[in-house]
Order: structure tokens, then C-alpha cells, then sequence
């Protein structure tokens, strides 16, 4: 008797963030629970906090572990698997901490237990911060990485954030900017605007124009300020449309974004973090989604940060994390599905 | 008898581009020359090019030399210095080449020398084209270093650009992105912002709130994720604030902007050219000016390019052009009467 609606395993992210006040205003709106099988999984103290903080209050039923999810009964209410990962004691409001990022690590990593056991379709976690995990023991330079690694995946994989059917990729991403320039190569901005390019096609879009973006301001201005473009982007667009990966560029970063804010291109594979994210964020940060591409199970999260400046005024807006759970419902459909 | 309409010089930009077409329809409305004494500056049949493009006709003076503007009598109508620095066989539309930037740094030098001469208060350029200024004879970076060069400024210089009342300056510009973190120092980001600081205080804003950019992604999310904003912005901002400039930062460079947009900051001292250059021209690009700072006479531009793809055929937008002369005006003005 396997239920039709896909397991979503929901995490409340950095518990000093706007995280567990996001997962239980999420959770107090009706429709949440019609769309996916809900598992919340957390501290309860902190899952309490949240909707102190949120002004809600939700019921959920106790789970043992999220391997049961798939059977249950009543999906009518979110599930809720209790962890001890973090004492209220040692969470100090819109303050970084390594137990804050100890405790978002051991969270993610038995949901992904519970992936790879076949138990959750798709993972969507609140927001995290980098700096409190690296500090609470993350080994890599971002979540993605240690995702990829925790999952076996030997493939290549990026970050996608979609936002109003425009989705981006990037090259580089967590590394210091002066360090992007020897980063880039042939072979990754192939990888890179393959996986787009592919994601998108399997999401439906049959011929999806993406755009791959210049490096240097101007687009380097035929080679006198700077040379990637000649050297690795333009070869890498041209070995991607012999192999039928029909894409074009480079071009100027400044420029890019106002043809896909205008609807002329459906993604953009962008050089560094900063040159994507300045761009979308303006182009609607409450809405946006992270997306990460290449793993073995759909893991999607708001684009948002921890936003340590409102966390705890009940504030935050939860419309990036209602779009990042739906992301994880239809990935994780099709996934059951397949 | 001195003229109380400052004298701005004009000219057309790169032959092969859109500023032909530009000055014609920003010289065919009404009002342009109510508020200055205007001096076009180019090669006569490029003006006449530039008309036909814009489907304009407009009657000009014939002035002998740009030294002869401040005395003359018929200010309601532009004067046209004619120079012969192009023909019309070595202009391909939408091609660079090393004749149209020759010619642009011909017409450019010219107004300078007028403006070093006293004759000119104010200079408005359309757009130019780096790489065939380059070709044609440029010997730096970009031509705010050559009008530095040309006009003996010892002191700090930057570019701005404004956009609906938001200020941008830029540590660095047009210089391989690579380079761009070897380029930061303490004194650039202090001289930047002290520049920008200073030029809002004398366009009237008493007590300006300008937001230094942090470099890399997350504002390297407490060092973790490189150490540019713990090294050298962070020192940098503490020096500004014990010298009496108020300034703060240094902000993640994806959510600032957002601040601006809602009205938070004055300006933005940025660490790159596409970190603003992305933001701003979202922001609205058909009218961003860009404001040569820190020179003895101001300089004005549009922000945007050449639009080689859409030239010669009478569709560019001529509002970035039209605020270009107007900030060009009312600086010009203000220098006339100092």
C-alpha cells in the first residue's frame, strides 16, 4: 500500500535563523500537507520555537523514524521525527554558532539516510548558514558538495536557482572571487551548461534557449580586458553545440539579464556566485529557489539566507520556502513516478 | 557679456554606434537648448547620418571654433563645430573599428582642450566603443584614465553612475576580473568613498548614507569564503569613520542592492565593474548616466554601450542620452557659478 504522494522530508535549518519560523508558517497553511507526504524532522524545542515565533500553532503526528513515512495513514498532518541535535542553551538568536551548524548538519544527513534507503523523495531545508557549519564541522566549501559526497554521487553536479520559469547555473560558486578566473575551464562550463541544459529538457522544455555568460566586464572587449572568453567560453559553446547542446554566448553579464528578464532566454549558465545571484536577487529574492542539480534525489531551499537581522520577529517571508517545497513536491512526483 | 547657460560640449560617439541617432533626437526636442548653450562637436556628414537615422532634421549654427561659444548671440539653436577626423568609407554600421575610435579620441581631445581653455563648462559624450578606442590609439585602460591623463588630474578619480537618485562609485573597472581582488586596497576603497561621499555632499545631500560592497560571495561569510572584506574593507570603513565619513558596509554585494532599491542608501561603493553594472542596469538601464568623478570639469555619458546590433536603424532609447545632458547641465551650471 504505497502512498501516491511523495515522502518530503522538511528540515527547520539554522536554529539562530528565520528557518524554524519559516517550516511553521509553511506548515499552518491548509493546502501544504494536500500536495506531499510532510516529514519534519528537528529538535523539538526548536520546532516548538518556530511557531512561537510564527504565531501558529500545527499539529503533528509523532513518527519513530522516516523510514516509516511512506506507510502512514493520516498525511492529512505533517509527520515529525524527533532529533537531539541542539540545546536551546547554546542558540543564541541571529547569532552564528557552531552548534547551529553541528546541528543543521546531523539533520541533513539523516534525511539523506532516509533518501538513500529509498524512504523520502525529496528534501527541502530551511534556510542554513555556511560560516556556522563550517564552524560546526562541514568538511567542504558548501552544502552541495557535502551533499554530493555524503550521497556517493560521482557525476557532475551544480546549484540551479529558478526563479519565474528563468533558471541559472554556475560554474564556480562558494570559492573566494580571486580564486574564480582559475576555476573556470572548458570541461566545467560544458558540465555545467549540459546539466541545465538537460534539467531543463527532462522539466519539460524541449529546445530551451540558455544563454552562457561572459567573464570580464564588457565581455572582456574583444580580449583587451581580459581573455576567458576567447580562450575557454567561446570554445567551451562551441564544443557544446558539435555534440547538439545548442546554446549561445558569451555574453556581457551586465546585459544578459535584462533579455531573460525580458523573457528571451529560459537559462543562464553563469561564471562566478555574485554575478548570478546580484542579478536574481533583484530580480524577485522572495521568490527565489535553490535547486541542486546532479544529486540522486531532488534537494531544493529557498535562496534566501538566515536573515540573523529579523529572525525572531515573526516576520520573514515565507514565499521563497512555499516555492522551494512545491520544487520538491513535483521533482519528488516525478521521481516516484519514474 | 558672459552667458549665464553653461557651455556644454556635445559629440556623437562612435560613428558606427548609436550616438549618431541619439544627440539628433535629444537636439530635435524643444527644450534642449533652453538649458544651455550647446556646442556639437564631429564630422559633418556623421551628423547628417545621424539625423537621417532618427528621421530628424535640425538647424545648427556654424561656429569656427568651440573658444568662440561663450560670447555668442543665437543660444537657442545648437552650434556645430564641424572636425574632420572620419570617412564615411571607413565606418561599417555595428563593426568596430580603429577609424571610429580614432575619430572618438580626436573629438574628445578637442573638447578638452576648449574645456582646459575655459571655454567649455560641461561635456557630454554618447557612447564609445573601448575596443575600438583601443584600436584607434587609446593607451589606457578605459577613457576616464585618458581624461585624467589629458587633463593632469593628480588627485583620485573614479567613475559613477546614477540612477534615479542612487550613486554608484567602483574600486576597480574596466581590468581583467582576475585582477580585480589584487587591486583592492584600504586606500582605493577609502579614496572611492571618500570621492563619492563628497560629490553627494556637494550635490546637496548634507548627511549621505553610502554602503561600501563587500567582494566576494556571502561577504565571504566571515572569512571562510575569502578574506578581502576581514583584510582590507572592514580596516578600510573603520578609517573612513574615524576621518568623520560616515559610511558603513561592508554588505553582501547580492542583497545591498536590494536596500538601495527600497530606498535605504544614497550609494554604493563597489569592488567591480559587473558588480554594480549588473545591478544598476537592471535597475533601469535605459536611463543610467555615468559621471566621470574626481576630474576639473564634470564629463557625462549615458551608462550604456554603442547598441551595435540595433544601430542605424532609428529604434535606441534616447532617456539615458537626455539625463546624461541634464546631470551635464546642472553640473556645468554649478561649476560657472563657483
Amino acid at each position: 500500500m504505497r502512498s501516491p504522494l511523495p515522502v518530503i522530508a522538511l528540515t527547520l535549518g539554522d536554529p539562530a535563523g528565520i528557518g524554524p519560523e519559516l517550516i511553521a508558517r509553511l506548515l499552518a497553511q491548509p493546502d501544504t500537507t494536500s500536495r506531499a507526504n510532510v516529514v519534519l524532522v528537528g529538535d523539538p524545542w526548536l520546532w516548538a520555537w518556530g511557531q512561537q515565533m510564527a504565531g501558529v500553532q500545527v499539529a503533528t503526528t509523532p513518527l519513530a523514524s522516516l523510514e516509516q513515512a511512506r506507510g502512514r495513514a493520516n498525511t492529512e498532518q505533517a509527520a515529525f521525527v524527533a532529533m537531539d541535535t541542539v540545546q536551546r542553551r547554546d542558540v543564541m538568536v541571529g547569532q552564528v554558532s557552531a552548534a547551529g551548524g553541528r546541528s543543521v548538519l546531523q539533520v541533513l544527513n539523516r534525511c539523506m539516510d532516509a533518501a538513500r534507503a529509498g524512504a523520502v523523495d525529496a528534501i527541502c531545508f530551511a534556510p542554513l548558514n555556511k560560516q556556522a557549519m563550517k564552524m560546526g564541522g562541514l568538511q567542504h566549501e558548501d552544502e552541495l558538495h557535502h551533499f554530493a559526497e555524503y550521497l556517493d554521487v560521482q557525476g557532475y553536479f551544480c546549484e540551479f536557482n529558478t526563479l519565474n520559469g528563468l533558471w541559472t547555473a554556475r560554474v564556480s560558486s562558494h570559492i573566494p572571487l580571486k580564486d574564480a578566473a582559475s576555476y573556470l575551464s572548458v570541461e566545467r562550463i560544458q558540465q555545467a551548461t549540459r546539466l541545465i541544459y538537460r534539467s531543463l529538457q527532462a522539466a519539460g522544455t524541449a529546445r530551451p534557449r540558455v544563454a552562457v555568460a561572459a567573464f570580464n566586464p564588457h565581455g572582456g572587449d574583444g580580449g583587451t580586458c581580459g581573455r576567458e572568453e576567447i580562450d575557454i567560453i567561446e570554445p567551451a559553446v562551441r564544443a557544446l553545440n558539435a555534440e547538439g547542446v545548442a546554446v549561445t554566448g558569451p555574453y556581457p553579464a551586465d546585459t544578459i539579464f535584462l533579455k531573460a528578464r525580458d523573457g528571451e532566454v529560459d537559462a543562464i549558465v553563469t561564471m562566478y556566485h555574485d554575478q548570478g545571484q546580484i542579478a536574481i536577487k533583484l530580480m524577485g529574492f522572495s521568490k527565489g529557489v535553490t535547486v541542486q542539480g546532479g544529486l540522486p534525489i531532488p534537494i531544493t531551499t529557498p535562496a534566501h539566507g538566515t536573515a540573523y537581522d529579523i529572525a525572531g520577529q515573526g516576520r520573514a517571508n515565507v514565499s521563497a520556502t512555499e516555492q522551494a517545497f512545491l520544487i520538491a513536491c513535483r521533482m519528488g512526483a516525478a521521481s516516484l513516478s519514474s
